[in-house]
């Protein structure tokens, strides 16, 4: 059998011969409705339910669903997805969908319908808010981050795991490209509000701005700190009022714990940049809070496994750092604190000025009908993100941020 | 056939059967002599020469050859040293030995018999001098890092170099241990001239220098940025008055570009602060001119390189700094070499330290006999190296280096 994409009309007949599947949904194939959804940019998703249940079931395309067949991208990625839901079901499995079955050769992932769920991302426009949130995504950050750490798996281990996703280049170039180069130079696929034009000069020719951009290219490129979600903005965050799950992990790879956690938070900036936009006069701190909340979770939750997980000073490869007796892990907890803190803020710098400036934008903005009004918001977020590439040294934590963002400048 | 040890009696008539070592040697194996020599602390070397030429056939033992059986250590080293030996030979082929033959299940590496070769370390230690050494390794340095790292090889190249060497575990974690942690704590095979004990009890109890290099230690693990030598100390380089070549690169992996500049520079440096216990009253200022020496032409030879490599900006996974038009480029050979530069200090840092404190001490000083003349020079270059781990901000450049060393404080 070889691979062919799934459409609403073959997929229960395929999904039957699938005894895990066929029990979940229950009664015969004929009894499923099946619903092609997407999934934004790449794939195929198809949600089908049966007398008992549901299933989502996502298929990789042979090329960039946004773009078309003239973008070819591997079918690997569905492997190296399903490898990462392994691994973060193990680590954190209240925060993904549970995985029921794979295939590589279809590049078909089946996993637990989420229901009655909705992408954050789409949430958030329309204003919702989510208490449980930031606590949930700093737990899955911190339980998926940490224990794929140097901190917590010894050497070995820790390099076979790299090499385990080191094949997923194709996925890791679309960053690269996107994220770290393309919206820094007049690159052919980029495109942006026309109010914009004089700030995106401005940006593209400031030499620090593109050299610290690059840096952070060069940590993208070579710091397999942690295994990272690798695309955990908030269209890849289902939500409920009691439940956040993170899906979509086909950009996974070994990669700086930062890129994770800033794209997170550039997420949650965003947002709030959108809001004046979206509902004038509506907007509050909400957001930022939210922000302030997953990173102080997050470190928090990071720190938290640090002491607990081997205080005899095994585990890890850094295992002198996880002694109990001493000072040297509580000093190293807060550089580390402060290191990754730096990396998050320039992480979440180039993601939203490639939201805005790039090829992929996301709906904050793009919902914001009138053009004058989105230029400016998008404006001030990208002013915001210039100082978090270039200053960042200006906000020692979160609620620096928050102040900067609420007064419009820097403190 | 099997893996099993030669010997001086059996290695004739093994290598008899490799016609290119044959056809080098010349003559009938009757006619060739056999030396084992050692390599130091881990091989079997056997030096063969024959009536035509000579070759140095390297044999890994399956444990350390300084410790025993005791310690066990995997064949496969044998495997990475002539992986890198290639990759060396076709970036730096003036520089390295050439390969003539390679026996993965032998564990049995063949090369170029270098003559009149003799190693650096111990030349340094008679006080004799290399006038074209810095070049030299300057530019083994430069031509092997840059053209591996991710300013001239594209990232899916790159990725699968760096998963050719994440298998050379074995040998990172015998850096891990020793150069990183041991000399750190009361490490059970750590040993120091008697009268250190107070500056010994001093370092350990050091926060900030302990931080310092697990902080290194977590660079070590997880900052593939180029393929380097891995253990290049003075013992892995054999010089003539005319000719410098690096051996030994059985450490080799993708790994921090500070570390390999950084263990060269700090062995120069050991050396001149033996000196005086050496031959009190004629130490100069040689060996701190040729580490100055080493470093720029380094520098120099890699910015060279990353300008003229692809100036049209294809090329390696960083390729917009490589772009000729605009001041980006410039900016960012500064900012590498700042960056490079703080690293390679702190890496010598650790090495100087472990050389003292920790289980594999040096030639350099263990030749002086006095153990009050060596405690000193040892707790001079203790102090320096504490600086260089923990205020290395202070040394901005080379001659800052030795400004230090020559007035014993810093500037």
């Amino acid at each position: 059998m070889s691979y062919r994409p799934l459409t609403e009309t073959t997929a229960a007949a395929f999904l039957a011969d699938i005894p895990a599947v066929a029990e979940r949904l229950g009664g015969e194939a004929n009894d499923w409705s099946v619903q092609e959804v997407g999934d934004g940019n790449l794939n195929l998703v198809f949600l089908v339910t049966g007398p008992q249940g549901g299933v989502a079931a996502k298929q990789a395309l042979p090329y960039v669903r946004l773009v078309g067949e003239s973008w070819p991208l591997p079918l690997s990625r569905a492997y190296y997805e399903r490898l990462a839901l392994a691994d973060q079901a193990r680590l954190s499995p209240e925060r993904v969908p549970a995985l029921i079955h794979h295939d590589d050769v279809m590049a078909l992932t089946v996993m637990e319908y989420l229901t009655p769920h909705r992408t954050l991302r789409g949430a958030l426009v329309e204003g919702l808010r989510y208490p449980l949130l930031a606590e949930h995504m700093a737990e899955f950050l911190a339980d998926t981050l940490f224990f794929t750490s140097d901190l917590a798996v010894p050497a070995v281990e820790k390099k076979a795991r790299i090499a385990a996703y080191l094949g997923n280049t194709a996925m890791c170039r679309i960053t690269e490209d996107l994220i770290f180069d393309e919206p820094y130079f007049d690159a052919p696929m980029n495109h942006h509000t026309p109010g914009l034009d004089h700030v995106v000069a401005t940006l593209r020719a400031d030499i620090p701005l593109l050299l610290s951009a690059q840096a952070l290219k060069a940590r993208f490129l070579a710091a397999p700190e942690a295994l990272l979600h690798g695309d955990l903005h908030t269209g890849s965050i289902m939500v409920t009022a009691q439940d956040s799950r993170a899906i979509d992990p086909e950009f996974a790879f070994y990669g700086p714990i930062g890129f994770d956690v800033g794209m997170l938070l550039a997420n949650l900036w965003m947002a709030h940049f959108a809001q004046s936009g979206q509902r004038p006069g509506v907007e509050d701190g909400w957001l930022l809070a939210q922000a302030e909340a997953l990173w102080a979770g997050f470190a928090e939750r990071f720190a938290g496994h640090w002491r607990n997980h081997a205080p005899d000073g095994e585990g890890g490869a850094l295992h002198a750092l996880s002694r109990s007796d001493g000072v040297l892990r509580d000093a190293a907890i807060d550089a580390w604190r402060a290191a990754t803190w730096s990396d998050s803020l320039g992480f979440a710098g180039v993601e939203i000025i490639r939201r805005i400036l790039g090829l992929a934008h996301v709906a904050d903005f793009e919902t914001i009908a009138d053009e004058a009004l989105r230029a400016d918001c998008e404006k001030r977020a990208l002013l915001f993100a210039r100082e978090l590439l270039v200053d960042r040294q200006n906000f020692p934590n979160a609620a620096a941020i928050s102040q900067r963002i609420a007064q419009g400048t820097a403190a």
